[in-house]
């Protein structure tokens, strides 16, 4: 049985129509409605069929929907919920798939009325590209969403989880709250640091920007890979989730001075026991089936050029 | 006509064995002599069948070869060079593979006798891989690979460039010291700030490090693969270019407090315009084929378990 019959997808970037796809490909007898602000969007949705309907509106999209999932960047979710609000059917699911999760359970909570049942959630899932064309079936497969709803017994919540299931997700139960936190961990904090890292390297007088590039096979390229994020859908993330960044980024700083200490005073010990320790945690990360086994992330033996 | 008939490389980890496959893929005439410090290396090496001759003691293998290559960690150097110094042929060529440059000249310098020609070099490639099962053929395909010898107009230096150009690899010239600050940024520093990273996140008491490990697609996996190489290898990086990592370093830490700051004052324009100028950098590293054009670095669609 379908844990929803009639889905409506709001924004259309790398994560909706991913969802779009994913849910043509595993629910096909699902009536799928989108939108996204963006005309141009809603033409190039068109052209690549993703959707039984695009509306030029949301508010449109949401009428008899039983499960609507906002899919824009979290500062622009606010706005999308003041003008979908007073469309939502009596019980109705309404989720999401943003990053943070406590500003938008806030907002979802002050925007909808109390026939619509608030299940917020975050398929921690994605690439470093953008729009609608970026946007592949498969990208939740055997990945992980966290719902983060109020009640986590409720029957929309149960039926959240079994949507998401059918994508091939696996899906975990969070507080708000301490998604927030975990996430400032393993992704806010990796990407600000490779947004960062990859400004100052493009900015230094003594090394030239020709020849970071030329040279970023022995490390760099890496962190150029998530610093090609989203720009928009990454500002809101940080502006979203302000508390929880500066408490972990607060920590890294401490750390990484610590490490700065220690090649000053050209403590080798110091040096090599975290090299060491570091290496069992990519270990774990293969062996949980979160990320690739093959080395250089499986990169083509000659460094990819086309 | 071949650059050198008798080459020796000392050190199999992943470099000196994917030297030893090139070598005797591209250049199948010549006679290959290699030693590694470690017997059971030796002994691999020699079920692997990678050279034509394994030696127990490097200054065995050096006899008569015209090309020796030092293939250890930048801090093992100078023991190599001690031990070798008093057996190298008349008109032979020293070079090496080291991360770190002009602490290798300057070792070279004081151990070599004047009859050896010192060429250092530095390929510019590597996975998070080690040891001698890790090498391939392939590894300097398309590569850089820098030299920083005193005389770039010798013929011991136009022979060392002709050689690694037989593996596939691009040659630069550059000065040694000016080498060790163009791989601070490129290179060490995000060495660096990866192993920083996965040692903060593995250690917070609001995170457990299994939560770090399920949501780690989120972005902090990219840091974990470079977080994953060798740890007596990046020791000996940091110990001997200490002042240009200090540096660039102290650079990387003011641009990421100036960040810290736009998210504690929620000014979202400064965060937008850094994230929009960073993608940037990854398409002219994709156009120089410096790495991949595939999303996610072309890991495979369901996250690559397998």
């Amino acid at each position: 049985m379908l844990p929803f019959q009639r889905v409506t997808i709001i924004g259309m970037g790398l994560i909706g129509s991913s969802l779009a796809r994913a849910v043509k490909a595993q629910m096909p007898g699902v009536l799928l409605r989108v939108s996204d602000g963006s005309p141009d969007v809603c033409e190039r949705v068109r052209e690549l069929g993703l959707a039984d309907e695009v509306c030029d509106q949301p508010a449109t999209a949401v009428i008899d929907a039983e499960h609507v999932v906002l899919a824009v960047p979290v500062g622009a979710m606010a706005g999308v919920l003041a003008e979908i609000a007073g469309d939502m059917a009596p019980g109705a699911v309404i989720s999401d798939v943003g990053s943070v999760k406590e500003s938008v359970l806030k907002a979802m909570t002050a925007a909808m009325p109390s026939h619509v049942h608030i299940v917020p959630g975050h398929p921690v899932a994605g690439t470093e590209r953008s729009g609608p064309d970026a946007g592949f079936a498969s990208l939740f497969d055997g990945r992980w969403c966290i719902l983060t709803p109020e009640d986590v017994g409720s029957a929309a919540t149960a039926q959240v989880a079994a949507f998401w299931e059918r994508l091939g997700a696996k899906v975990e139960m969070m507080e708000a709250a301490h998604h927030d936190r975990v996430l400032a961990v393993t992704s806010h904090l990796p990407h600000l640091i490779a947004y960062s890292i990859v400004g100052t390297a493009s900015d230094l007088e003594s090394v030239t920007r020709s020849e970071v590039i030329k040279f970023s096979a022995g490390g760099f390229r890496d962190f150029t890979r998530i610093a090609a994020s989203d720009p928009v859908m990454w500002r809101d993330v940080f502006l979203n989730n302000k508390d929880a960044v500066l408490e972990v980024l607060g920590r890294f700083t401490e750390d990484l001075v610590a490490l700065q200490r220690a090649i000053r005073w050209e403590d080798g010990d110091t040096l090599e026991a975290l090299f060491t320790r570091t290496r069992a945690i990519r270990r774990s990360i293969i062996d949980e089936g979160q990320d690739t086994d093959a080395e250089d992330f499986g990169r083509p033996h000659d460094g990819g050029a086309a």
